[in-house]
C-alpha cells in the first residue's frame, strides 16, 4: 500500500484555480529561475498508462519551449548497462536556468524490474539519494511526482489506450504485468517512495483518477516549490559557512624524496614492466573491467612522462587519456562532476585522467574559484562518486606524484631553455608556485579525506623521474593483477 | 583486385629509417599542428586481423597522449541506425589541434555488409566524399590507410590470432567470411577505394605483409602530409578569395506584408489546426519519420510565438526545441555544423530549431565572424547536409518569417515597455537593426541558394502575428500529411 494515501479524500488545493493562469504564472517564475541560474529537474513517475503525457503537456504549456526539455524514458537501456549507475542521467540533467522534465526516470527500473535483488536495490536507493542531494546542494530544484491510480482505473486507462488509434502503441507488457500484480507493485512502489523521500528531493503522490485535477496539483506544487527555491537562493549569500578545520595527519610531510634508481636498472625494469602491462590490458578487457587511473601532483611533477611510459605497450584502442584543464563555459553550466561522467570508460576499457575532479579541492580551493562550502562538500561528493564506480566493478588507482620546491624550480628552468618543452610552461605555473604552502595544505587534506580502500591514493616520490615512473608501473601491475584475481 | 597494387615491388621509402626517430619527429610536428589549430583525422582500414593495432601503436608511440585519441570501431552499430548516415562520426571528429585515429570507420560497413544495394552504396560514397571535403575545407588533414595482405598471409594472421591467448577474442565471423571470399572482397574494396580517393582525403594502400615496414610507411606518410599541411595553412592567409557576386532573384522584395486575419477567425482556426497537429505528431511517430523544423527570420519576427502555437498540442515527449545562439568556446573548436549534428532527432521525433546553421550565411556573414570563403562555401555544405537528412527519411520544413523595418521598431518598443518581454530585447538587436540592408541581402541570397525540394523554405508574412502563426501551422499540417501519404 502506498502509505498515507487516501484516494477518497484527495483534492488538489488548486482545484478551483484556472489552469492557464497557473501556467502563465509559472512561466513568469521560470524567467526568474533563469536570472538566478537555478536548474530544475522534475520527475514524473507513475503506474504505466496513468497519463504521464497528459500532465506533462499541461505543465509545460505556457513555458518557454527554449528552456525546458522533456526527456522520455528509454526502455531499450542500450548503452547504460555497460556504464556506472545513473551515468545516463548525468548527461540529462538541466543546465543552470533550464528545466528538465523526465517522463519516467531511474526510478522506473527499480519498481518494475523484479530481477534486482534486495542488496542492489538498497545500494541503488543510496546512490540515488546521493545523486539528488549533490545536485540539490548545487542549487538544483528537484521535484518528484508519482501518478497513482486505483486498480480499476488502471485497467480502464489501459483499455482506453488500446483503442486509441494514435496511441495504442503505448501499451506494452509492463502495463499488463502491473495490472495483474497490482498489489505487489503497490508495495514495491511504496517502499521505493519511502526510501527516496527527502527534503532535498521530495516525492508527491498525486491521484491521477482525475487527470485535470492531477495536472493542476502538479503545476501548483511546482510553482510553490519554485517560489520557495527562489527565496532560498536569494537569501543564500547572507549565510556564513564555517567549516571544521583540518588538523592532520599530513601525509606529504614524511616523503623520502631522495629515492632514485640507476639508469641501467631503469632501462631493464621498464622493459619488463611494459611487457607485462601489454598482456594485462587484454586481461582487463577480457574480464570486462573498467579501469580509471587518476594522476595528480604538483606542476612539472612528471605526470605526462609517467603516463607515456605506462601506456606505451597498451593497446591504443583500449585506453584514452583525458587532460583536464579549467572548466569551459558550457561545463560551468552544470554540476562540476558533470564533465567527468562523460569520460568514464565502458567495461573493459581504461580512462587515464591527467588531472581530474580533484581540481575542486586543490586549484579551485586555493584560487577561490569555488566557495568554501562548495569545495568542503566536494570530499564527500567525490568519495561517493568513486564508490559508485567501484560498486560497478571499476578498478580505480589514484597517483599523487610529489616533488619538492627546488626540484620544481629546476624543471621550470629546464623547460624554459628547451625548445621542445617550453610549451609546457605557462605563467600560471609560476603563479601557482608562489602559493606552494596553501597548495600543500590542500593536498594533504585531500589525500587524507579521499583515500579509500576501493579508490586508494598511491603517493609517488617524484624527484627522480625514473624512480617515479617505475613505481607507477609497478603499482599498476600489482593492483591490476590483484583485482583480476579477486574477481 | 586492388588496382595498381604490386605486393612484390612494395617497399616503404622509409624502410631504412629508425622508427623511434620518425616518431619523435612526428611528435614535434604535432605541436606545430596544435599551434596552427589544425585537426587531423587518420583512418586505418584493412583486412580483418591485418594488424591494425600494431601499426596504430607504432604510430602514436611518441605522440603526446593528451592530444590524440584512438577510436575503436563499434561493431554493435547501436544507436546510429536510427540516425543520419555519418551522424556518429560527426561526434568523433577531432577538435582543432587534436588528432583522431579511427581504427576502422564508416568504410568498414561499406565493404563488409553485402546487404547494402548498389544505389545506397553510391549514395554513401557521395556522402562520405562530401563529409571529408567539408572537413578538409575547414582545414582538417585527412589521411586514409588500407592495410593490404595476400590471401595466404590473411589466413596465417587469423590462425596466429586464434592461438594468441590474450587476443583470440579479436577473431570473428568477419575474418572467416573475408578469407573464404577473398577475391570478392578484394573487388569490393578496390571499388570503394577508387570511389573515395580524392586529393582532400587520399587513400594509401599499404602492404601489411611486413608490419614493421607498414608502420614505418604510415608514420612516414603521415609526417610528410603533416608538413605539407602546415606549409599550406601557413600560406593560406596570402590567398585572395573572390566570389561570384549574387545577382538575384530577390524573393524578399515581393512579400505582401499587409496580409492579416481577424481575431475570431484566428481563434477558431487555431483550435482546429492544433487539434489536427495532435494526431499528426503520433502519426509521424508511428511512421518512424524524423522531423526537422527550422525557424529563421528577423529579430522580433515572431519565431518564438509561432513555435509555441505549433507545439501546444504536440506530445511533449516527441519534440524538442533547440535555441541557437552564438557558438560557445567548445563549439568553435569544430566545424560549424558539428553542434547541430548532435541535435538531430531520431526516427519518429521532432527537433525544432529556433535559429539554426543558417546563422553562418546571415549573422556570421554580415558581422564578419566567418571569412568570405567560409560562408560562401556554406551554401553547398548546408544543402548537402540537408540532403543527407532527407535521404534518410527526414521531413524538413524551413520557415522564414519576415517583418518590415517599421513593424520591427514597433515590437522593439513594445518589448522595452513590457516587464514580461523586456528580457527578449538586447543591445545586439538594436545593433543588428542598423545593418538592415546587408541582412536583407544575405537573406535573399540564402533563400535562393538553399531552397530545395526536400528542404524547402516557406516564407511567412509576419507583420500580422496571427496570420503568420496560422500559416506556419497550416503549412506544417499540409506538408506532414503529404509526406506521410508519399511514404
Amino acid at each position: 500500500m502506498i502509505k498515507n494515501f487516501d484516494f477518497d479524500s484527495f483534492t488538489s488545493i488548486y482545484a478551483d484555480k484556472k489552469i492557464s493562469k497557473m501556467g502563465e504564472m509559472l512561466a513568469r517564475y521560470q524567467r526568474k529561475l533563469m536570472d538566478l541560474d537555478i536548474p530544475v529537474m522534475i520527475i514524473i513517475e507513475g503506474w504505466e498508462s496513468a497519463g504521464h503525457e497528459f500532465v506533462i503537456n499541461d505543465l509545460i504549456r505556457e513555458l518557454n519551449p527554449r528552456n525546458h526539455h522533456v526527456k522520455e524514458y528509454d526502455y531499450s537501456n542500450r548503452v547504460e548497462k555497460d556504464m556506472p549507475f545513473l551515468w545516463k542521467y548525468w548527461k540529462l540533467i538541466p543546465k543552470k536556468g533550464d528545466m528538465t522534465i523526465l517522463d519516467k526516470s531511474y526510478y522506473f527500473n527499480l519498481f518494475n524490474n523484479k530481477e534486482i535483488d534486495k542488496a542492489e536495490l538498497e545500494n541503488n536507493y543510496e546512490l540515488i539519494n546521493t545523486f539528488e542531494r549533490h545536485l540539490s546542494d548545487d542549487n538544483m530544484l528537484i521535484l518528484k511526482f508519482f501518478l497513482h491510480v486505483k486498480k480499476k482505473t488502471h485497467k480502464n486507462r489501459i483499455e482506453a489506450l488500446k483503442h486509441d488509434k494514435n496511441r495504442s502503441f503505448f501499451v506494452t507488457d509492463i502495463d499488463n504485468k502491473q495490472y495483474k500484480n497490482y498489489e505487489y507493485y503497490e508495495k514495491r512502489i511504496g517502499r521505493m517512495l519511502d526510501k527516496t523521500n527527502y527534503d532535498f528531493a521530495p516525492w508527491h503522490v498525486v491521484s491521477a483518477e482525475d487527470l485535470k485535477l492531477a495536472a493542476r496539483e502538479i503545476i501548483g506544487k511546482v510553482s510553490e516549490s519554485v517560489i520557495n527555491k527562489i527565496n532560498e537562493v536569494s537569501k543564500q549569500k547572507e549565510i556564513v559557512y564555517t567549516r571544521k578545520p583540518f588538523t592532520g595527519p599530513y601525509p606529504l610531510n614524511d616523503i623520502d624524496l631522495t629515492l632514485s634508481v640507476d639508469d641501467d636498472i631503469y632501462d631493464k625494469e621498464l622493459d619488463e614492466l611494459q611487457e607485462e602491462i601489454e598482456g594485462l590490458t587484454y586481461k582487463l578487457f577480457n574480464k570486462n573491467i573498467p579501469t580509471i587511473l587518476v594522476f595528480e601532483g604538483m606542476d612539472a611533477a612528471g605526470k605526462g612522462g609517467a603516463i607515456e611510459r605506462l601506456t606505451r605497450t597498451m593497446d591504443a584502442r583500449f585506453y584514452d587519456v583525458v587532460a583536464t584543464s579549467a572548466p569551459k563555459e558550457t561545463e560551468k553550466q552544470y554540476h562540476y562532476l558533470w564533465r567527468f561522467y562523460k569520460e568514464f570508460p565502458p567495461r573493459g576499457k581504461t580512462t587515464i585522467f591527467d588531472r581530474s575532479w580533484y581540481g575542486r579541492v586543490m586549484v579551485e580551493r586555493v584560487e577561490g574559484f569555488a566557495t568554501v562550502q562548495e569545495w568542503d562538500r566536494a570530499y564527500e561528493e567525490i568519495n561517493l562518486m568513486e564508490k559508485n564506480l567501484a560498486d560497478r566493478g571499476a578498478l580505480i588507482i589514484k597517483y599523487f606524484i610529489i616533488i619538492d620546491k627546488d626540484e620544481q624550480y629546476r624543471r621550470f628552468k629546464e623547460r624554459e631553455s628547451d625548445v621542445d618543452k617550453i610549451y609546457k610552461l605557462t605563467d600560471e605555473d609560476w603563479r601557482n608556485r608562489e602559493k606552494w604552502d596553501p597548495y600543500i595544505d590542500s593536498m594533504n587534506e585531500m589525500l587524507v579525506k579521499t583515500h579509500k580502500e576501493n579508490a586508494p591514493w598511491i603517493i609517488i616520490e617524484g624527484n627522480d623521474k625514473k624512480f617515479a615512473r617505475l613505481k607507477v608501473l609497478r603499482e599498476f601491475i600489482q593492483r591490476a593483477k590483484q583485482f583480476i584475481d579477486d574477481k
